[in-house]
């Protein structure tokens, strides 16, 4: 069995942003030489989300709006009697699904004619990582 | 390690539905030969879920209007300035949960009593796939 | 390649309980002697759903009160002409995410430092399993 690791950095210039990064995804298979297996991309910071869909602008705009409807920034969460601000972000990336596995098939990532990866920030302008974690052989 | 690649067809007679999937996964777990391992079941269309949870038609009837009323179709969403109609597909498919990944011991899926995975179709009618990646040993 | 398998128990004290159970994840990945692998934690049980976020109590208010305001219990749902009163549950762990892969780097738990991973029960005070599932070498 091989395994690869690698953390990619993000560091969005607005608060919320969605940065499609499947050519990293993609990179970091093929340095890891795996043909067959699977890879998990994971935000390490709990106010991002790694999703699967899309590269329509006006489809993300879809999903912001969708998300800020279900939780608004600004509201008086119970989490913010910390002295935090950012509790819709935590909310947002639970509901926009926070992580994904895919499959590597003959050395390549194994998407859909319009599966793309994005990693969709919601508490940025702070350097954060996406760990990539492949195993397979 | 060994590795197991399938791809299930679907072609749902109607716009939205939910089609059980649990045996199909079940047989491509048995020809894959693998004991100890995960089996990733990811649509490979962005307008699709796939998911676990209980064969009930009642719930699923729950789960189809949660989810118009949270991102109903028919809505004047930016996606649809491309000319696009299905917006409110791929929000469904995302807050449905997209892709589930299951483990499998002494050679079966190691399911609880009423775990089932789902198909959910958003934008149907039309050939889509669902890719089963399953290593193990 | 190496693999460990464990199933944890629970019987919360409420229907609504959150449950930190890093620890528990954490003692199954040191048992396991993998260094370089994945680590699924999924319940069995379609009631409840595993995701990962912040240890923080007001945090872990803000999440239920945003699942009972999209799924509110009480409701007439088509699944309780069944004669079951959980179909609120069952939307809930939906919503929530309803498992986690996460990566185990140099035969520890790669987690950020936030991540904190959580079993969310949404009709407890029974005893209900999660599988923990690690693969690698």
């Amino acid at each position: 069995m091989k395994s690869h690791t690698e953390y990619l950095w993000f560091n969005t210039a607005k608060r919320v942003d969605f940065v499609n990064i499947t050519h990293q995804v993609e990179e970091a298979v093929e340095k890891s030489g795996v043909k067959d297996g699977l890879v998990l991309v994971n935000p390490m910071h709990i106010t991002a989300a790694v999703y699967v869909n899309d590269a329509e602008s006006g489809l993300i705009d879809d999903f912001k709006e969708l998300l800020e409807k279900l939780a608004p920034a600004g509201k008086n969460y119970h989490h913010h009697h910390t002295g935090e601000d950012n509790a819709d972000a935590h909310l947002k990336r639970t509901l926009q699904g926070h992580q994904v596995t895919m499959a590597i098939t003959n050395g390549k990532l194994d998407l859909g004619p319009w599966e793309q990866i994005y990693y969709a920030e919601f508490d940025g302008m702070r350097k954060k990582r996406v760990l990539v974690k492949i195993i397979g052989e």
